[in-house]
């Protein structure tokens, strides 16, 4: 129980919320309920008159009487003749527990009770870092969730309220049909890769898309080629898989996989970010496409294109997906829309060849069922009103002027320090310092003066290795960044020689 | 491309419907930009004149006039002078491709290129049940929607909307904190196990739970005890992770774990459905809990307490939870939503030893993050403010209602062809025929009557030993169950000897 639950209660510390469009006494009526289930009103309290209520609260009387009455009959509440208004013996739906419930669970378990997988799993959480609610420049992998349209969104999920009690069922695995359709349309028409409604999967995210491409394609030992730097969580769900993963090295270009050795292994998996490599935030070049793809199908390798943040794209003509390159039928691509549109949507997909639709919509029910109907239709609705397509684009050009302005503040206040590339695409910029030294009190400055970052290092397998300072710009704005960068500045003035 | 965009789109298709809040220009608008981005109107099309279109509409001009001009603005329409409005060389958002692009992921990829857990997923695949839109009696799983209250959710979900933009960004992976407070309370109050908010893990709901658990707790080899018949799908995902799963007879009190040998290897886990096993329905006895503890603690196993439709419980008074029961900390909760409110939410709740929380938090986040928290925050606000505990009393009312009336029924229609018990809880009855041969009848005359049920064999490791039809009956009016058992034992009388 919780510790709340042990406090007594105080009617003078209702409080009604005049601007609630719930009633007054459905207010007062659910803030006892909650007093008496909590047990801060224990059985054969006398409850204040509706009288005396009334005048502590300075409310009406009758406000007062229609919330008893009502608790009175769902059992809450009982009159007892000559003695007033009692809370009952027993809540209606209490269980006759012990007086002093003991924790469950606190017995032995720990965590070498547990599986390897599940050991890794409690080593890795102590590094989590713990995101603090309100965030601050420059954490990264966020979009600016204060410029999305929530009033047509809502006005989209207020309609489809009203419709039927479809959204309240279980739903197609495989995902909201309809939906299938808006997003295989959307990759045609926007990415360049033709593919059909069956092809789409439905995911909560791109996580779950590898989550599931792993389960269904990786078996233990099997040999995984990934980017270094590269998404460390998907690197951590390879491992869980008992996967060999192997660091392929980048350059300007991307990915290099043409002097890989495999001797250790072909990979049965390439694991890549071509639009925007995270985090070093170059594009694959289109030889380097073609040759990953060649170097795939020499090796019979499943390539996964994880275009986390393909639409994000500020200069250059994009380069077709891999996916649609790819004659051989070894590449799953991963979209989301949680940068897209917001995180909290829990939407992404995968395209899959057409054989393996049905084992991705299986793998998906057995995991978590489905995405909720709701959401899919919601987002269904807003593709093809088309206020996704001009939701990106305004993004697209918001980013691109973030993107640019966070690049000139950093060469104005930092300059003689750092080194920084303006990358063609993503929402985050790569800030090296001029040298190991110079990089390490940027971090320190950093830390001072309440800057958030990632560092590269935290994405690398070998991290010695490694330099610089990840930056995201696409959730704040342009005086929020100037002071950031500034209060940053400042604080270097201070610790340099 | 969907074969949809091969047709030539027809502007006297275009529907524009009154009901909608959307205005008529925005609805016309949407249309149009959506034949041109699916190619449906491919470049240099000429659109009809506005008042052309006006008329075949029959709808203002000004209407048509504004909707043209956004879409001019936006690019998809141009005007050329002296030759009207054609659709725009190429669409803002269109990316070159062929004109002919291919499906891609046509090659051989197939299951053979697959994991052998994706082999399995496959051929699991193949038998899964095409859940037909609308459901039937007596479909399993399914509680009665149709009477949730979506005027109060909607209105918590709208007053949250206006909240601030949180309810779009990242969110705890263990769960939105008090939302696990009030869970915490809940089961407190409700269900008579006392834990801390810190103990809730918010899941996507029981199978989700399932599958965490699993990868936390089971190595490959890891011998696991199950129900028999049982939760198949929690089977598939214990054997998906190599586990060796040895089935437990049951009888009238539960799972009866007291004659297992372990010769193949002591139990690191044991799953059961103690609350209204699934799917034979009968409760398990006090002392078969205590015995199955024991049992546990001499193992040293893990405890699994699926507790998927606690709730619903319509005779005798409650039995312990296991982990209230449980003094060594072996047990883990698994609690759901889906059953108490509505199968979309997809929203449940693991209760796990207080050390191993960011475990399981961290596993959570690390294949697929965080469960949506808008309905998190409305199904926070739907449980403080009384309506859970008022909807989950009206729903136990009137599936117990539902339970006997089918009961009933099928005693009056179909008395001397079948056995039925009337278990304490649960949505929904087993059935058996008096013999093999009249169960033979049964399910055939079932089938011809469209009658919707599950079999027993469908949850059983070892089907040829088991009898029983599974009703479902949380989801069906009295109306609709008369009609269904009229029909089956009209079709029964028609094949009986």
């Amino acid at each position: 129980m919780s510790p709340r639950s042990k406090e007594r209660f105080e009617f003078d510390t209702i409080r009604l919320d005049d601007s609630l469009s719930e009633s007054q006494y459905s207010q007062l009526e659910g803030q006892i309920r909650s007093a008496i289930s909590g047990r801060l009103l224990s059985a054969g309290t006398r409850v204040p008159s509706s009288r005396k209520l009334a005048q502590i609260l300075g409310i009406s009387r009758n406000t007062v009487l229609t919330a008893y009455e009502q608790l009175i009959s769902e059992g809450y509440l009982e009159t007892v003749r000559g003695s007033g208004t009692r809370v009952a013996g027993l809540p209606p739906e209490a269980f006759e527990f012990d007086e002093h419930p003991q924790l469950p669970l606190t017995g032995t378990a720990t965590a070498e009770c547990l599986s390897a997988a599940g050991r890794r799993l409690t080593e890795l959480a102590k590094s989590f870092p713990s995101a603090a609610d309100r965030a601050t420049p420059f954490r990264p992998h966020l979009p600016a969730v204060d410029e999305f349209p929530v009033a047509v969104w809502n006005r989209f999920a207020n309609e489809r309220a009203r419709w039927s009690s479809q959204q309240l069922n279980h739903c197609d695995p495989q995902g909201f049909p309809p939906l299938r359709e808006a997003i295989a349309e959307y990759m045609a028409i926007s990415r360049g890769v033709a593919c059909a409604a069956e092809q789409v999967v439905v995911t909560s995210g791109a996580q779950q898309g590898l989550s599931l491409v792993m389960q269904l394609l990786i078996e233990p030992n099997d040999t995984v080629w990934v980017e270094e730097p590269g998404n460390a969580p998907a690197n951590q769900l390879l491992e869980l898989a008992r996967a060999r993963v192997v660091p392929v090295p980048l350059d300007a270009e991307g990915i290099d996989v043409s002097g890989m050795p495999t001797r250790g292994g072909k990979p049965k998996l390439i694991y890549v970010t071509p639009g925007g490599q995270w985090p070093m935030a170059m594009t694959m070049s289109l030889n380097r496409r073609l040759e990953l793809l060649t170097v795939a199908q020499r090796h019979e390798s499943w390539v996964i294109e994880d275009d986390y943040n393909g639409e994000f794209r500020y200069t250059g003509r994009p380069h077709p997906a891999l996916c649609s390159l790819d004659q051989s039928g070894r590449t799953i691509y991963m979209g989301t829309f949680s940068k897209m549109l917001f995180p909290a949507i829990r939407l992404g997909f995968l395209i899959v060849p057409p054989k393996l639709s049905q084992t991705f919509a299986y793998a998906r029910w057995l995991h978590d069922r489905f995405s909720p109907p709701l959401t899919q239709m919601v987002l269904h609705r807003f593709i093809e009103s088309g206020n996704f397509l001009k939701h990106i684009r305004r993004m697209r050009s918001l980013y691109n002027d973030r993107q640019k302005f966070l690049y000139h503040s950093l060469l104005e206040h930092l300059k003689t320090h750092i080194e920084v590339d303006l990358p063609e695409s993503g929402l985050h910029l790569v800030v090296r310092g001029v040298t190991a030294r110079a990089e390490d009190r940027l971090i320190a400055a950093a830390k001072r003066a309440g800057v958030e970052y990632h560092s590269v290092k935290m994405y690398s397998r070998e991290p010695k290795a490694v330099r610089g300072i990840i930056l995201g710009f696409a959730a704040f704005d342009k005086q929020a960044t100037e002071k950031a960068i500034r209060d940053w500045s400042v604080e270097l003035a201070r610790s340099s020689p």
